[in-house]
């Protein structure tokens, strides 16, 4: 069990908004959203979160290899994936363009990747786990050691954006075909069927639909009553990108960071890691509510009420990195507005 | 009728987003939004919203002033008014914040406050129609020379923000009561009853609440008929401020720059400008989505999607003000992102 964000500067900053020069509750929800911020900090006012750093964890996927007796679950080549990282690195992806807007520090980390990316800087892949994952709907995507050391290296990447001075983290995604592992991880998590949560990603038709239906089916049947243990299911369904985010999420509620999830993965991810040690999502807020059935199915379950609600489905943490603004405001609102005492007062 | 945005650039951003670097939809509903932006300025990619400016129109209404026979429409003592200004004026007031933080010039000018602010720079009393206004259950709010006389000084208003150079226009208010004319406005354009959308405003209680929802039923019943008429119904249940909102939209519209609406009073502006000179719509975008049954009712009837929706009920412009990193977001990204083929080329 973690310990929660602190309850005393929460409350704190509730009393500070009931006496700030507006009417009670005028704020809405920016008064939680800040009040978290200043729970987190254990201070209330909270300080501005002028620090914000993002992760964007990459890697690819068995489920998105076809092959002649089936297809890929994504409407796109797989080469995207090492294509999206170059971009990010690059600084021209739309994760790059609202980090730049913001002042927000970004990294892409390769975890599976299935290529090497020996042109892009060592520091890219140094964290590597494997290429690509296997094919959940007939065998674990990671071996156990692989689940343990992709956990462990996500902690390490919280560790060091947090001794770089995180004062928030945002943890994003990348990866063709990694919505199928994601609602794989929320439906067995959440003890639902895969026709109830399965949505179209980026974009996939019919067909492609009933066909990563019937993957996230199979991958929940082969995975069985194991499901109850979620190192296993992590193992079993996840990845080597999505398992290093759990690990990152752990790090960061342990360490007491927030951070500011985003869509289908990073909701994969905190809902994992609130089972393999509980509390862990009281650290977290969602950035958006996305269109995937499965990452609002989980935003209900962890009781995560969403920042923005834009109908955005593009990964790379851009749901987390727009609402960053917001998170910024509800603080400055909780430390920069006068007391209604002040009013009275002339 | 006022010229609607241009369709061509409209229609080549919509494009351009479908060849950026991401599946074709993705960013949702902030393609829209920046395509709209592209529309009003007449180019694509639109130039950045560098130069954001907002107006708050203060005034005070006859329908805060209690007797002996009545209470007042507000849980507030309409003295809070000239104290919001002064806080305004001295940048302490949650507009400032959001202001400050996202580089945007701020004026609050008082329209109708039922006071002289003699204490304060002249600029803001510059404009200043008359002293409150009548109480709409018993006497129309304005004489016909003062709406006209309003409507032409927010014309003037929008006219020098746009001179010195707005590219984003944010259209907030302030006044104590000023919800119990707007609500009326609303109903009356679009013929609902006051039960259906009287709202608690700052937060009155239930007594409150029914002695508002009276006032509103009262002057609608006063007006009859003449409601059809939109200058009538604005000069009947409006005010100095609510009328030189209706001015300052009717300008920027035509004028060609987009504004961002923010609560019920600016609702109940656009609804009545866009009636007065149809067309004035298309120039707005709503910020945000209020807690106030009659700014949702509007929002509706206009066909205006809000940027956010965080449960905000303060008034100042601070829904439209928390909105403006997203607007920027939009249009940055249609500037700045990859296009798919150079994703593709390496």
């Amino acid at each position: 069990m973690i310990e929660p964000p602190a309850t005393d500067a929460y409350a704190a900053a509730r009393r500070r908004f009931d006496a700030l020069a507006k009417p009670t509750g005028a704020l809405g929800r920016l008064e939680e959203l800040a009040a978290w911020v200043a729970g987190c900090q254990g201070e209330c006012p909270a300080r501005p979160l002028d620090r914000v750093r993002a992760v964007i964890l990459a890697g690819d996927h068995g489920v998105s290899l076809p092959s002649l007796s089936k297809p890929s679950v994504s409407a796109y080549p797989r080469e995207v994936t090492p294509a999206m990282v170059r971009l990010l690195v690059a600084g021209r992806a739309a994760a790059n363009v609202l980090a730049r807007q913001h002042g927000v520090t970004l990294r892409v980390l390769d975890l599976g990747v299935d290529e090497d990316l020996a042109d892009l800087p060592a520091a890219v892949s140094a964290y590597k786990i494997r290429r690509s994952s296997g094919s959940i709907e007939t065998t674990d995507a990671l071996t156990a050691e692989e689940c343990e050391r992709a956990l462990t290296t996500g902690r390490a990447i919280a560790a060091e954006e947090i001794a770089a001075g995180a004062e928030l983290l945002v943890l994003g995604d990348m990866g063709i075909g990694n919505t199928t592992p994601a609602t794989a991880l929320i439906a067995a998590t959440f003890g639902v069927g895969a026709e109830e949560v399965v949505g179209r990603g980026t974009g996939v038709d019919d067909a492609r639909l009933q066909h990563k239906t019937d993957v996230v089916t199979a991958a929940l049947r082969r995975l069985g009553d194991r499901a109850a243990d979620p190192f296993t299911r992590l193992a079993s369904l996840g990845s080597a990108d999505l398992a290093a985010g759990v690990g990152f999420l752990q790090a960061a509620a342990t360490s007491r960071v927030p951070v500011l999830l985003d869509g289908i993965v990073s909701l994969a991810e905190a809902a994992v890691a609130d089972d393999l040690t509980p509390g862990v999502t009281a650290w977290c807020r969602a950035g958006h509510r996305s269109t995937e059935p499965a990452q609002r199915l989980a935003l209900d379950k962890l009781g995560l009420a969403a920042v923005l609600d834009l109908d955005l489905r593009l990964g790379e943490g851009t749901g987390a990195l727009a609402a960053v603004p917001i998170l910024r405001s509800a603080v400055l609102l909780l430390r920069d507005m006068a007391l209604l005492a002040d009013l009275s007062g002339g």
